[in-house]
């Protein structure tokens, strides 16, 4: 099986969501497609590596289409413990020995589906590879990060930066952004949204807990509006 | 000043996740605008009773339309401790009364305001208010839950339900529903999605921790693609 680099999983949320470059194919690195996003890859003239899904409600040619592109089938039970998301987690970490993994179409309609994808990374299975995984749409990169003190770059495209603790937090220094905090404790998920970058990186740092941080930018709509 | 009933707040989301019966103004109650949802209410010809927002960054045309229609304006500061969003929530019920507060806008577009939105209750100032907030959108109603034993009716137009602690939780029992818990511990945010009704009713209870409960259904698009 193919080893290591960036895979690139599709979930079913809408496409509407999309960044740009997933729409135009621009994206480089292995596919595998999950439940809808199967098809929509196969749709975009891309092969995934492997697929995940309940295929039970594929009409015929469908099911067909996805035979004749996909080697790596997963057929998922209706009624299990793990969802399809998940499983293709593991699949690309476990099995095809993944170095990073970018989460598109995670974003956007269901709510529950979305809250699924950005909690999966508090799971005890999930945890080690939270720093591994970024969730993309076309206005949020979603990244998230285990104790300890990081600098990151902003991304040229995204104008705001969100500290989002998923769980209590100790110690939390926004120590070069827009606004800053010092030694904070935490005590339950909060958004610290819209703060900026000052310049091109940022610098953080905190001793317990998971943080999530999103770069992010306002659609081009809302700003001419 | 008004008092009482339900209030709805629309805050600055993009108008595609707006449930259809908003853009048909078929929604009854006062309006608060937040933000740029605040044009976009005088825009469907609704007139808030009153609106927050930093409204520097409006054209003077559009400055002059939220003062010919809004008596009660509140202007924020750039740099403040509280969100719009926050201060309208106190709003509504500390200053109108407001027995119950739906949200539209407050999902899809950047995720760090959605996760504020959806995070307010856990702040100490808001968690009172939880259960009488709702965060609708076309394909989502999401409601808050302190402690206790709740049945709540399904939504004709919603399929999914998923129960989702945002905050570690003790003894989630999902009493009658199609895929049950008891008892369960949960020591982590996490997202139990696309669980569903058993007929018109759901019950469950917990005893600590806040917990959203999500309906949901797919789109359309979804479905027929």
């Amino acid at each position: 099986m193919l080893r290591g680099g960036t895979f690139n999983l599709l979930v079913g949320g809408p496409k509407a969501t999309w960044p740009s470059d997933l729409a135009a194919k621009a994206i480089d690195g292995p596919w595998i497609g999950v439940d809808r996003g199967t098809l929509r890859l196969i749709d975009l003239g891309i092969q995934p590596i492997a697929v995940i899904g309940d295929f039970d409600s594929l009409q015929p040619g469908e099911l067909q289409r996805v035979r004749r592109n996909v080697k790596d089938i997963r057929q998922s039970q209706p009624e299990k413990d793990f969802t399809d998301t998940q499983s293709a987690v593991s699949v690309a970490f476990g099995d095809y020995g993944a170095d990073k993994l970018d989460i598109y179409g995670a974003t956007g309609g269901r709510m529950d589906h979305f809250l699924a994808n950005l909690f999966l990374v508090l799971e005890p299975q999930y945890k080690r590879y939270a720093s591994q995984i970024r969730l993309i749409d076309r206005q949020n990169t979603i990244q998230f990060f285990a104790p300890g003190k990081y600098t990151i770059d902003k991304e040229a495209d995204k104008k705001y930066l969100a500290f989002i603790p998923l769980t209590p937090i100790d110690h939390l220094s926004l120590l070069d952004e827009k606004y800053q905090l010092h030694d904070e404790p935490i005590p339950y998920p909060i958004s610290f949204a819209s703060n900026e970058f000052v310049g091109e990186h940022g610098t953080f740092q905190f001793d317990t807990g998971l943080l999530c941080v999103i770069q992010s930018c306002d659609t081009y709509e809302a700003r001419h509006e």
